[in-house]
């Protein structure tokens, strides 16, 4: 259905590609009408959830598009009149959301192709995840006869946090001993685009999101990928400027798309970072695992190993550091070294610090003497107290005040000799300030070297601390290994652009986030 | 000071001790009469904030103990009687917390002695660590030839969640705009005993804690170690009812105590299950950190890692481990073997928790024949929907109820195939109704196996659920990762107990933690 399909990429088709996918995948992000295929008055059904959720957002004015119901036996819900049939709609559809059983749906995607639909979400379960290919490839079939873009089927769709497009059927409220208690929230508007080949899973990190404040731009959850895939999101998110980093959920990608993914991914890691979990990565077990969940082939972990190395990719160990790693590169600029300062008013996090960043292969090199006396000045000015030590974690002591991390931070943010700077501020002491936070971000904004802050707790001042870091585009963390870790994905995207030799031009058009306060 | 302390143990000597240190210890966890040396009218000083918060514990019928303030100007503080001597009370005294600048530390302690005082909480800084030993030393002649047992100096001390001994003199509360917000709070009551070489460290741990609603027991932050170290806590820790686990932050054992720390941890774990973080493990950075903040010796971490393996403690490798692994330690059993089952409502998350168990060492079997019957036995019976998938990971697919759940749950309890379950209950679904988390908690608690839970999110069901999940002494995760991390330990703690050869008899005297509800 797309020429680019089969063929493999050369950097100079890319922009092309690009092109093409922000023309074609347009009305999954930007519709100008949709219509709800299976709208239902069943208050259990996802037809009635997408279609109450849609109305909602389109009567407050987030949602631009207009909306449709179809539901075969027509009548009213919501105060909407619903149609028979799409081709029934007296008003042009980009986006078409289907919601029927299964057996239904070639006959909808016939209609949706008679009224020139450009774009379907299929949620519909019971295709080829149940062993029901021919009913998905006689979907595909109408699909490309009609130059429908399709995603799905088995799947959640979109969740957009700009146009409100919203298609997770999975209810936002759950009754909790007689009351609506807040269960799948949308995560805050944020510059992360989140790809997820499992819809349960990603619905839960967007939940999970949310309780960490980490904000979206975009979710996309693709089921069976009968079209739309990694592929198409990466060309898609490459222009897309609310997204400044791409965070992918993969079990398997298809066989005939996984060269082209490699040669798409390689160009947009040029342009923005890209953050990938793969699930299956063990041994029999894991390929029990998801060839039972996806019917992906896991056991090749190995050959993705080597691909997403090769693409440039940050490779996330686990759902947690995939998250840190994408909140750091939505930030914060990519490192040119991975030479790193640590400063601390805390000895131990500090260690723990130090510890976390020989681990994993970055280096916290002994000051030189320059430095040194420029700590050794501040001490003499009685910005920094006496028994402060200068070795690398630079450690202020518990009784260091704004001012000493103020001069600390900018010692270390000038010198050449380090890439990339920790913060790790316990806010505990009472020598620092309610204004610690603005004052050193204010200084840290002056710069592109890559920051991350720390502060340990989960008390009301830690929250605090942290979210107001965040605010400031300086992400901060409640551990310090998390934090290293969070340093290490910068130091690591940085070695990517080097090495594709793009790094220079790369920080010279990056800017800071602006800061909501 | 005591005679076991050059002595290397033998286990016949080891319940000796522990009488010992019960008998000697007792004042630092329940004392009779507490004295502050150094109650100060400053608001902004550690003696204040002592004082203060022991006065009002007691007054609030928390603390038994009684509290007497000692200040050289005498005068009257919250309305107490301040003496100028701690000799001048008419009281005696078993416990002294020391608050007063370093110098004037023998003084005191001197007066400690002919007022018969039995422990002493030495909070004051100035000694050995910025080099002044010769103090520290006069200090410690002192405390032998009264017999006075000493924590500290350069130390937060204590905090015990039951007697309400605080010493703790960070504020509680800071300034926000204009505004008192929490800053260092005191973890809920629970079954952790926290001991942490670095009180600053220590005490954002316990802000932490709070947090994610991690009860403690009592923490003890012992500076310096002049005398209290790891070996007294765990010798005090073994009869302390109220601690399952103890968990600790170590930068470094004094070297003429390390050979009796090994033998006495060794006896430990026979009894209770032993975490330990270890600060300054890495390289040169490292090295020059732990030297930096605690002055000791970091090189040799091949050395205690080998020596924390031989004692057969959980060696966690940061900081939120060494909290999943407590956390777990305190409320479930030790596994009979690493064979696991993981029970889910969505493959994506199961995926994920598999592939975590292989990396990590657990085996994730595929279930006998024998086991698959029951499965499809539950099916049979429309307990279980018809595409749910039982390779192991069992999953149960998102049409998922309780009572899919229930079945589920009580095949793999019952089979001698695995040895711990993690059971992963995505919320999200309508199908999983509000009693979920009650109905198979009671199931699990019937039997003695590990269970570990898993919820993704961070909105106001998940946190209910994981709570939920919490009261019920089943240690509920927000990822699938650090779910398999927390079965890890259990896995570990199992065959630590089988190679001392004591597992039947633990598992024999082991009991589910009574449910608060």
């Amino acid at each position: 259905m797309n020429k680019y399909k089969q063929t493999a990429v050369a950097s100079k088709d890319f922009e092309e590609m690009v092109k093409r996918a922000v023309e074609e995948l347009k009305p999954f992000f930007q519709p100008k009408s949709i219509a709800v295929i299976g709208a239902s008055h069943d208050v259990n059904s996802p037809g009635w959830v997408v279609f109450k959720q849609l109305i909602e957002y389109h009567r407050k004015g987030l949602l631009k598009a207009k909306v449709y119901g179809v539901n075969i036996k027509g009548g009213e819900l919501f105060g909407e009149k619903l149609y028979k049939g799409i081709t029934d709609i007296p008003d042009d559809i980009d986006l078409a959301v289907i919601i029927i059983p299964a057996r239904f749906v070639p006959r909808a995607m016939e209609d949706c192709g008679k009224k020139k639909v450009r774009c379907a979400i299929i949620i519909s379960a019971g295709f080829s995840e149940i062993g029901n290919t021919e009913l998905e490839e006689e979907v595909k079939r109408i699909a490309e006869k009609y130059h429908i873009r399709v995603m799905g089927p088995n799947c959640l769709g979109v969740y957009d946090a700009i146009s409100y497009v919203d298609t997770l059927f999975v209810p936002q409220f759950k009754q909790l001993e007689g009351k609506d208690v807040l269960s799948l929230p949308r995560p805050k508007l944020g510059p992360i685009l989140f790809y997820s080949q499992s819809g349960a899973l990603g619905a839960a990190v967007l939940d999970y999101m949310y309780g960490e404040e980490i904000g979206i731009s975009k979710f996309v959850s693709v089921g069976n990928k009968m079209d739309i895939d990694e592929v198409d999101t990466l060309l898609w998110a490459k222009e897309d400027p609310h997204v400044r980093v791409v965070m992918m959920y993969i079990e398997g990608l298809k066989a005939e798309r996984a060269r082209l993914f490699v040669e798409v991914a390689r160009e947009f890691v040029k342009h923005k970072p890209l953050v990938i979990l793969k699930g299956g990565k063990g041994g029999a077990a894991a390929a029990r695992a998801v060839m039972s969940h996806t019917a992906s082939m896991a056991g090749a972990w190995r050959v993705y190993e080597a691909a997403f190395r090769q693409i440039g990719a940050i490779i996330a160990d686990d759902l947690l550091k995939m998250l840190d790693a994408a909140k750091a590169l939505a930030f914060q600029p990519p490192a040119a070294g991975k030479r790193i300062a640590i400063v601390t008013n805390g000895g131990g996090a500090g260690v723990l610090a130090t510890d976390a960043a020989e681990a994993i292969g970055l280096e916290v090199p002994a000051p030189s003497e320059k430095v040194l006396n420029e700590f050794r000045k501040a001490q003499k000015e009685k910005l920094i107290v006496e028994f402060a030590t200068f070795s690398n974690p630079f450690d202020l002591t518990g009784s260091a005040t704004d001012d000493s991390y103020l001069a600390a931070i900018d010692i270390v943010m000038k010198s050449p000799e380090f890439d990339a700077v920790l913060v790790i501020g316990l806010h505990h002491v009472p020598t620092l300030s309610d204004k610690f936070v603005d004052k050193i971000c204010k200084l840290i904004r002056k710069y592109k070297k890559p920051v991350v802050a720390v502060d340990i707790g989960g008390a009301e001042y830690a929250k605090y601390v942290r979210a107001r870091f965040d605010d400031y585009g300086i992400p901060a963390f409640p551990t310090p290994e998390r934090g290293i870790y969070a340093l290490w994905s910068l130091v690591k995207y940085g070695q990517t652009l080097k090495k594709l030799g793009v790094f220079d031009e790369y920080i010279k058009k990056w800017k800071h986030v602006e800061v909501r306060q």
